[in-house]
């Protein structure tokens, strides 16, 4: 299998990038193309030693800036990395792109030059969390449709129906809708069009869930808009580092904690994994006819390796066809 | 002083209301006006040894539900208990007024029957949170406007630049605008509209922050919608909780670490306080001419108790006068 990846994408590109394709590389039976600046990218490759018939460079001369409008660069950049890279997936030279970079003009990239899956307006970025009743959830849209419809809150949950009993193997995934209340009533009017659709349906739907339903596994998926769920995303990230520092803080003070605390760092070390979304590494663009996985703009090359595992998987286990048959049984009344 | 409390609003009113109130009485040297049905709260009060003195009753008959409607409740209800409590503070009969119940409920009475300050449009609720570098911040607006303007979100930031100045004693508050990336291109057409004014201004303005940016003290004050203001508010809260689960689970795993964790309890404690936000209790609804405290539906007797000693504070220190002046010398051009 071959992965392509945006060589120029993200904030450590296009270090890290290489770096982790050779990581990967390494640890997996499978090749990779790196799409970028053909100069840049092999100057960076030149720096390590790594498997060549495994690494190839496709040459892309543009590169789309975190800060770019996504419509607009896609427009005119033709050959930027991010749309090279699409096109090696649409012309089946490669079996999925992976790319750090602006998320905004990947999810345009792929929607455009992939088309949707049938019954799909837009995709979504669904991402895997751990919650405190040992379970793991499922939400989407984290970050790719910021301004959504209720029409495509709809079809997320349909989409996170079908991942969900794939791959958390759940029969009939419970359904919430991340809202301000629980009460059908709470919520901005784009919320309230999206609750009824979501209970007219078919769908194991619970209603609407609250911020702090969302880790202690109230429901099996979390719907909420793209702007929402990025900043959901990024601030449990962050809470989890800060309890980290704020805990090493507090144990330094005195002898007694200290001790304490060194016995406790294999678990710190454990739980700091557990939330750390590196580990994943890469999101599933859920909706797109292909394998498109976003990587966090900050990622390093452990979360690059693992961006691109993310990107294997997906394509191995046919997870699209899954999604496809979902929307089908649905569309047939199930 | 005395202040008025919402006896029949939140998750656990009227029980937890009459204890909180008296909790605080005995604490402190003032008294409470309990407004909602007068037989329901004198037999709970009959439950409990109090200071006859300090504990008043106001009787309203009706109860606004947290399902309801906003405005149409506090048209159609205006012998609620939320209705009567700020009609007390607009007769000088209370200094005033905490509920933990219908949010929205709260913010229209109290827009409506109080009034705005000059040059604001819409109040928003502020709240104060630790950072990991040991520093206290500020986010507005955390649930009262779920779906303002850009406008109200300049005005949200010259209202916290003054509170900041005042509360978290900064000379000249760091304000950013939370958005899903830094570069002023991203965010809905909402936020980009708001990052214009914000910039356009006298403000000290360090431009969009994101998730991840919150606990990490990169800005004095965050500005964001209610609804994300409240997600994000309700995931940290339950996150601090879920980190817990978390590690005491692991910790209890062996005897090497249960030692630990026993050498680390009154740390773990520590952190379960500053990261619990029942100690703040409840939280000002700035913009409005009077005090107004907004407690959490679930609000336990401590927050309660805490969120009418916040009343108390915000009163005395006559936080709205300050605010009144910021946003006067602002309007003079400062």
């Amino acid at each position: 299998m071959k992965i392509a990846i945006d060589g120029m994408g993200g904030d450590k590109a296009p270090g890290v990038i290489v770096e982790g394709a050779i990581e990967y590389t390494r640890e997996f039976d499978h090749e990779v193309i790196i799409v970028g600046q053909e100069e840049v990218l092999k100057k960076e490759l030149s720096k390590h030693d790594y498997k060549k018939d495994r690494i190839e460079v496709v040459h892309a001369p543009q590169v789309i800036d975190m800060g770019d409008s996504p419509i607009s660069s896609i427009r005119s950049k033709k050959d930027s990395s991010i749309s090279v890279a699409v096109k090696l997936v649409r012309e089946k030279r490669a079996s999925a792109i992976v790319s750090a970079g602006n998320t905004g003009a990947v999810v345009c990239a792929a929607s455009f030059m992939l088309g949707l899956l049938k019954g799909i307006e837009r995709p979504g970025i669904s991402i895997i969390f751990p919650t405190s009743n040992s379970d793991n959830a499922l939400m989407i849209d984290a970050g790719a449709n910021i301004d959504p419809k209720s029409t495509h809150m709809f079809q997320y949950g349909l989409m996170a129906d079908a991942y969900c009993r794939f791959l958390l193997g759940k029969n009939n995934p419970r359904i919430g809708l991340l809202s301000i209340g629980e009460e059908e009533t709470k919520g901005t009017g784009f919320i309230k069009e999206a609750h009824k659709l979501l209970d007219d349906s078919k769908l194991n739907f619970i209603g609407n869930v609250e911020g702090r339903d969302i880790f202690t596994g109230a429901c099996d998926v979390i719907l909420c808009d793209g702007f929402v769920g990025n900043v959901v995303l990024k601030v449990s990230e962050s809470l989890a580092g800060a309890v980290g520092t704020l805990l090493k803080r507090e144990l330094s003070r005195n002898i007694v904690t200290k001790v304490g605390s060194v016995l406790c760092r294999s678990t710190f070390d454990a739980l700091k994994k557990e939330l750390d979304y590196a580990e994943y590494g890469g999101a599933p663009l859920l909706g797109v006819n292909g394998t498109c996985i976003i990587g966090h703009g900050s990622s390093s090359s452990r979360a690059i390796k693992n961006a691109l595992r993310v990107a294997t998987e997906f394509t191995k286990q046919n997870i699209n066809e899954y999604i496809i048959n979902g929307l089908d049984s649905y569309s047939r009344g199930r």
